[in-house]
């Protein structure tokens, strides 16, 4: 077999061997009208894909594709879709597929779905399984596969569709702009981002870094300042400080978050979108009379928010600062490694895709 | 010594002897230009005086003198009082003072205010101590010092000061009105004032209780319909139904979250004013993805929030349904005792000050 019947991807069998990657065939789901199938260019490397493969957010039945941050070209589109034509450039971030009916689609959160599928490590309601884009192709929703605008690399667009939209839909969903206070904590993969878009849209943008050395990367992203959460008093002289405060790191379970609440102003949100393995510390319900921050957290955006993001990326020049390794057994070896140490600055994709497939 | 020296209350001195009152001698603040002393005509009785008086919320120095729902004549006033006339009918709430010029209070938050001094349990600035209002007069900042409407008799206007403003508060700064759908749970002190404000709002409101038994107390308060989560699967067929849902019992930290949450709507809050004596159980960052829940909390509202829901409670006939009790050491006791163990539908206030204190 081959495409369209089969795609080929790079993939792990279990958690015991996370880091082991190998050629499999996967059989995508039945080809539908609102479908389209794209011939992959490159694809991000994601802490997802890392919490995924080492089992930290649950079990996986192998061989696994992951995959979520993917750019290629239209190759075949359905007798539906409407505004994506073959040829044209796209993305395809960590959602393929939602019912598009319920009142939660309607409101525009079809990112909250409860049928939503996950690009990858997930199953379509006929029962046909999701693969991601660490292959040669990916077969997608028209709702979930976006235009890239001309202005952005595909290698620098990639990361825009998981860690772009993450950061970017809380941002503009709690209205931050020009006269808000924004806090980011931990610039990696997604709190880069997340500075990048709170002073593009406007906002007094500060970061919060256990590492001082990240200091002048933060400047350069669009910092007003930082504050090094490394000092045991880093509160003292910020209280009420943020409108709004978007925890990046996946390590909120190791935060004292009693400290992190007294950043905010009253009604202000502490706002979780690195999602660690573990459970927070013990939350008293008292912890919220002192200001009445609003602890919550979110999951990716929605399609509007999609478009807006490309827009605002391609028009105000945020980016992702990208390295890029080469598609294939050592190459996703390395970037899931990488990742899982912390080890990148600040985002990996992945290309040579041609020649990992033999194409061109 | 006597007032206007010293004040008389009804006390207990340790967590040991949460249930054993005695009267003591109480020293208030030294009066001020902006003060407003009250002769005290009854008190409610509250749950934050039981989660006090059992050091529930921690230790305290005796002799404690409890008691934060206040209603009596102002007899004398600072000479800068300006809203407050002597012989005025009055309420005094959970909190007597706050500094009224930090960005905190200048933004109508003078409830967190960093400052703030609660009625009793609590030290001025000066050192001097806050009393509670089981006792003949209170002296209160004339900005926690609030006219109570004609058409309020005091033991029912009384809970209002605080199990009433500490309900309406979130309601309307969660925006809570015609269009949206409520939550209540808890059909206790707080709650059944809930029900009340969210129907007097105009919001369609639901009450969750685990007590099938006040399924029709619930729909006289103004419930459409009520949830019973004593059933293992009680959000089945209720997910992403509720904008807001007000936590009012104080065993939160019985609950399983994930459950509650999903009665949400995408961003909606679950906000707790219940507030135990208990750590909440454990959260996951991931339990925020399903729909981008807020979970929260608060205490109590601002000056002009309490002025406006004493005037809602006045127009549209919201009223606490209230047991009174006589004031001393058996009355003390006895209310103390059946909030500890929920015996009381719904509030308890303490009258005949008169006859305690030998006046008239």
């Amino acid at each position: 077999m081959g495409y369209p019947d089969s795609f080929e991807g790079f993939t792990v069998d279990s958690a015991k061997t996370w880091n082991q990657f190998h050629r499999s065939e996967l059989k995508p789901k039945p080809f539908g009208d609102s479908d389209i199938d794209v011939e992959i260019e490159c694809c991000g490397v994601c802490g997802s894909d890392v919490h995924t493969v080492t089992g930290g957010w649950g079990e996986f039945e192998g061989p696994l594709c992951v995959g979520h941050e993917i750019v290629g070209r239209a190759v075949r589109v359905g007798k539906d879709v409407e505004k994506i034509h073959e040829g044209d450039r796209v993305g395809v971030g960590a959602q393929v597929w939602a019912c598009l009916e319920c009142d939660v689609c309607k409101s525009g959160n079809e990112n909250y779905c409860p049928k939503w599928v996950d690009t990858y490590n997930a199953k379509y309601p006929d029962g046909s399984t999701a693969h991601g884009g660490w292959a040669n192709y990916v077969r997608a929703h028209e709702y979930f596969t976006f235009k890239i605008p001309d202005a952005l690399p595909s290698h620098v667009a990639a990361p825009l569709l998981c860690a772009g939209i993450t950061t970017y839909s809380p941002l503009v969903r709690a209205g931050v702009g020009p006269g808000k206070t924004v806090g980011v904590i931990g610039i990696g993969g997604l709190g880069h981002l997340a500075l990048q878009w709170s002073a593009a849209l406007g906002a007094e943008t500060y970061a919060l870094t256990h590492s001082p050395g990240k200091k002048e990367d933060a400047l350069k992203l669009g910092a007003k300042d930082v504050i090094v959460t490394a000092d045991e008093n880093f509160a003292e002289g910020h209280k009420f400080k943020f409108d709004f405060i978007l925890s990046c790191a996946d390590v909120a379970h190791e935060f004292d978050l009693q400290q992190y609440f007294s950043l905010l102003k009253v009604g202000g949100q502490f706002h979780m979108v690195g999602l660690g393995d573990h459970p927070l510390k013990e939350i008293h319900p008292m912890m919220f009379t002192t200001n009445a921050v609003k602890l919550t957290g979110s999951h990716l955006g929605n399609h509007q928010e999609m478009e807006a993001m490309l827009q605002l990326a391609a028009d105000k020049g945020v980016k992702p600062l990208v390295e890029t390794l080469e598609l294939g057994e050592a190459g996703c070896k390395e970037a899931v490694e990488r990742v899982k140490e912390s080890k990148v600055r600040y985002r990996f994709t992945l290309v040579g895709f041609d020649k990992a497939f033999g194409r061109k």
